[in-house]
């Protein structure tokens, strides 16, 4: 099958229109050391937005002859673009949104090979030198906005989700809109996309013009999840638990609507750092919402909850059925806290620096079939650390489910195999069966075959 | 039944702000020469925004405490608002979009007041003094803007269509709105808001933060037809014939979607003008678009154009069904025909002098029951002024369902009477017959009782 | 003697670009109703700017073949422009500061006859119609800010000071502009230019991007005091009263600087008023100023008022010498007093609606020879009258000296002769002879030819 | 004796307000590795601005207690300030522009400690090394702006030349403002201060808002050379060397007005670079300029660069005297042909990569005893390292003069010695010996005590 490309050349509209000789040479490279394949990588992702492709390989093979590169002229620099897919034009120009996305992934690219990986004042192997890289990466891409109340809502869920929830989200986002409230999200279709065209018709009826709406996403996502144009500030974060951490340090608060085990992994995550000692004492908004038919989803979550976490971890949430008006109300309450907080301790608004990431949320976990299987699934751990690796049991599934690197490991070395406890592995199973059940686990068009297999 | 109000004060942010001493006395007089009783009546349906009330008359008496009067303060004046609908709030706050409209409401008000009526540089019985005056009351509201090349886009149809109709106005918004189309309408619900919506997103994926959503009002209608706080730009003409003069004056082409009775007024509208000798060679994109599902209501008008106006007629419009892309391809083409007519003979872009428009089209229509009854529909007349004639009879339709005194008319003295030739009070027959069919001629939730005969 | 001319087109850059034909076909007329003459000349007076030139009658001999007309586009009108001054131009381009103006005399000449001029809504013969027609005249030319602090210092004094009278009132504009004061003066040269171009350094240091240095003119003395680049308001009132009342509503304080007669004049302007009984209690900082070799000016000007209008008018002024710092701290603390009192009556900080002016200081005083001649010059009426009558003896000293119909007058009848009590023909005397004495009364050049003669 | 002083708190309005706790630590650090100490001293200098003080050394006397340090707050940080002058302050509030400047100095500091030293990526050894790290300073400082047209224009001489000098280079900026050049210089008083001044009346008549006056300075001048507070962008370089590199890649074009040793050092600096075989092709406008009064300045320095480099070096430059408007079309003139050859290449216009400087130009010159005393200063040599040699020279003699450590040194181990062939020597001798004649070489206020002795 033949699909739709075309070539053209644009300019970016900011300070990165100026690169210097050496990172103009880099970024050409495609030898080991040079940047251009991941360049390449995002950048088709970023042009295929809208599409229902879902598989990074699969697009890569589908725009074979896609290519990119950077023309140096008198006022700055050119993309030089080839093979680019038709979706990302209207009448033969690139949508501006994409446009700018593309230098977005620029930037991010140039920064983090530039002045954060082999940067001897960044210790990638300590809480607080990647903490401080996530801040540098993050302030390179003018998203730490000062002067501003906290208003940033992060929002979770899946990205195929059913009808009724997406137009759920967008009255989520509808209400947050009116209230000024601004919108996160790990900017790709479904529940990414709904609250940020929400929010847009919010703002637009409250003349807020400078309404954000941030995609955080990292390259080995950004395939599954291309940002969608109306996404204004673009972060590709080098890998998954940086952008996680970029997540929890930048919002003010989260909505999490019904996904499947990606959104699972995202409720894990933010649990087990809100559940560590440290953090007892620090507000931090978090509502898990849906239409009354998704009811389900977050009774079984709830109850998955309650039976591994335990009571004590219910109480950093709340579960809103069906009321829009009200998340708003309560979201914009929490973030109302969050401010006194900080501003009593003379904390940030723009970054969470008060919050403690434990490392073992903080280090990248390959999804290989060696870490699944020997994952600690049991409860004779700290509640946070339970979190941690049930968190990643989940993130396993994701990967075997859209990632590209995952994908290939299935195809190769079969299931991954996951063990533990029984009073865990029990009620895992369960909500991975009920997710089944809710047609969660599947992509659009195509049925799901299961990529794991739990073990007790 | 009691409704939910809301007491406030609320601050202008621009030019508006200052108002001399006699100006703000002017406004604050309930007597004959003053201004309070119809700046009272146009605020509260600006306020009542997004209601599904549709009758001026009832608005009033559901919301009698209303009261609005201007403070005047040492940096500019106030407004004052006791008993506003709470659906213009939000926890307690007015709506932006909604305090803009407010501010477009006493700007205009002022001005017709004190510039135009009782001005002797003012001719209203004169086509050139109404054009004039037009004039004056669009670039006193800043609707004219110099600089920019024609994009606006003029979209009719009915307030209160199917769901289907209003997700496909949508569409044509969202396309539109793409190729940096701006919107204007007749600023109500139904397809006055569905292409604001999508063109709100088509403009934030494009970046284009300027974008102009236009409503053009006026005080008969503006009960029935809420301004939408999508927009941006509003403006209260005097009567009907005005507003109508406005739209075919600053829109550079129109889209049509489905309606009922108001719908086909404003076609016959633009047809008589455009068949008009003098207009023969002013190019204007003129399109009727639907879903679908909504094939055969133009399959109907285009059926009465043809019987009534004849096939000449048929010309200055395409009828293009259920393509979004399309209809903005086609608009787009159009409208680079106008730029070039116009760019050739330095014609304005922002006001189109050139348009001859018949003082037929000008004049007034009070639709008492002695003028519907004197309508002249025959053949035996240039196809213009069939045209307006036409219009007149689809107009007093109009007022009978959803205007005040037209209601009032109706309960006291009975249906309107229409007379005319066979050739014609057939097809007029016929097509609202289809609309009642059709379910276009009821409101919201209310059988449909007619308010005309039609007597061949 | 040639003078070097341009011939050029420039479009405005702003809402002006938009004229009615009826608007452009008036401008065009240099018929009787037609706007033509004064258009040309107060055009021209504008693009001679920085000439040392003086006189209008002059300045029209000079550039006979001068012409100016209006052309319409499709984007808005341009101004096409023949035999313009060379001054103007910067390599022949038209310095920007001068294109504006242009668009400013333009603007206020179509306002005064559209909207003013037999408009039945302004009663120019009573008080409240006069200060009706300035706001309207003043909001139009968008010179009324609402929302700003009280921050506009009126600067009078003379046109062709000397060097350290120049450099003096730079220090002073560089002072009050450090302080965030933004300058309002009658646009020429000297006094009118000093303190602007002092204002912008010091606007420039506090990165005061919005400075406003306004001009307020009329047709009558734009020749000889032809507005400088650097104001950025522009606004040309129609006569000398109007403009002087423009200034003292507007402005929230004065300083004086040294000058001659049209000084004076200015003086007894703002004197009188002040010592209206119904303005006893409004507080209006007014400051006399000048470096220490301009002290004797100052004290001259203070025994004319002690011997005149008596102690009493001592108390609402302060003279500073040669203390730029002063003068700045002291208008900062006297407008501090002026926005509380307002404040406190909820009076309007952009217009000083509450000054009492006698409509002896509104009505035009034409300087012909039977009004001077007739003018009562005697302690026998309240002080704010007689200070009325003195300010019109040296309005007509002015006219006589540099405005083109006093001179004509002068040429064709000789002399103005003044009548008066002894008490006050006798200071008068005394202070015009010392303006003499000070080379007060020549101008750039040329020996002075006294005017005027005073009989007691 | 006692200078007054002043505490304060101020916050930034740029993206610095956002720092890492690392960042924050690092400048409040006053050990070996920390930064506070340049920072302080620096800071001071800023904040010294507009006194006649010439000696960082005395300046830190004076204000021995002032302190600096940074506070987080919840929107960013705040930098709070112990012990200022006075005279960075009107009325108790710190000017604007001195405001900024010291953030700009924290910016720079900042940057040059995390990103430039000891960074593996830039290799100081290397002439690419140096220079990438010069575009790498610049483009954070956010001063090469892409989309502009080359118009940035570097004045260079003396900090304390005399009335006639200053306000001729107040012309001269006037005229390049009117022109639309902006002006970029070393930011001290002087020919530094004048050329901005004047061309901020220029841009106020041309309403050029975003005119731009950048100054570029080190740590070892800014004392003596206080950037003045019209200066809006404002870049602190690490050396001298990195400082002259930055003038030369950024400005489009240089004019020289008269000075002392310093502005010969700068003049030798540029026609070294010039005279160099690769840049022989490479336009690059070179005008130096005074008034009649100083005409004798160049006719000397015109001598030495004829005796010493030959009437080759001749051509590279042009003489102009009492001119402004010839001096601004010359240069505007000469930047359209930069344009034109760097737009032929697509060669960037905001830093000129293209242009071939040499090590011995970027190698900082530490004016010790025993380097002076080793300078070649003989003909055999190409005549680019000769320049070189005597720009070393001349170097030594201004840090003899003016800088801290020069000072000190002199101070101890007494005058610099000189050595070179006679050919060199003798017209170096004379032109030295000239500029004592024409009362260059001393400090305002203080007699000149020369600080090297001439050996041949």
């Amino acid at each position: 099958m033949e699909y739709d490309v075309v070539d053209t050349q644009i300019s970016p509209e900011g300070q990165l229109e100026i690169l210097s000789k050496a990172e103009v040479n880099k970024l050409l490279d495609s030898g080991k050391g040079g940047l251009y394949n991941v360049f390449r990588k995002c950048a088709l992702a970023v042009l295929n937005c809208g599409s229902t492709i879902d598989d990074g390989k699969e697009l890569l093979e589908r725009y074979q002859s896609f290519d990119i590169s950077i023309v140096q002229r008198e006022r700055g620099i050119k993309l030089d673009i080839k093979g680019a897919p038709a979706i990302a034009f209207v009448d033969g120009k690139m949508i501006k949104g994409i446009h700018e996305h593309l230098f977005s992934v620029l930037r991010d690219i140039i920064f983090v090979s530039n002045e954060i990986t082999g940067n001897p004042k960044f210790d990638l192997d300590k809480t607080e030198g990647i903490t401080d890289a996530v801040f540098h990466i993050l302030r390179n891409a003018g998203v730490l906005k000062p002067m501003l109340n906290p208003n940033l809502v992060v929002c979770w869920g899946g990205h195929s989700i059913n009808r009724a929830e997406y137009n759920y989200s967008k009255e989520v986002g509808y209400a947050m809109g009116l209230r000024d409230l601004d919108i996160c999200t790990g900017c790709g279709p479904g529940a990414m996309k709904g609250p940020m065209k929400g929010a847009t018709i919010g703002h637009a009826k409250q003349r807020l013009n400078r309404g954000r709406y941030l995609g955080i996403t990292e390259p080995g996502i950004i395939a599954a999840e291309s940002p969608n144009p109306i996404v204004n500030e673009l972060v590709i974060m080098p890998d998954i638990e940086k952008r996680l951490e970029a997540f929890v340090r930048t919002g003010h608060g989260i909505v999490v609507f019904p996904g499947g085990a990606g959104t699972a992994e995202e409720i894990l995550y933010i649990l087990g750092i809100l559940l560590h000692p440290d953090n007892a004492d620090i507000p931090f908004p978090l509502i898990f919402t849906g239409p009354e038919t998704s009811r389900e989803y977050f009774v079984q979550i709830n109850q998955f909850i309650h039976d591994t976490l335990g009571p004590e971890a219910q109480q950093r949430y709340k579960i809103i059925i069906d009321d829009p008006e009200m998340v708003a109300r309560e979201m914009q309450a929490g973030i109302k806290m969050v401010r006194e907080f900080r501003k009593l301790r003379s904390d940030a608004y723009y970054y969470n620096w008060g919050l403690k990431i434990d490392s073992e949320f903080q280090r990248p976990f390959p999804p290989t079939h060696e870490n699944m299987r020997n994952l600690s699934l049991h409860k004779n751990q700290p509640v946070h650390l339970l979190a941690a690796n049930l968190r990643r049991a989940f993130s396993g599934v994701v990967a075997g489910n859209v990632k590209e690197e995952g994908m290939r490991a299935i195809e190769k070395h079969g299931h991954f195999e996951i063990h533990g406890d029984k009073q865990i592995m029990g009620p895992m199973d369960a909500l991975l069966a009920s997710f089944v059940a809710q047609s969660r686990m599947k992509l659009a068009g195509k049925p799901y075959t299961p990529c794991y297999r739990v073990i007790q």
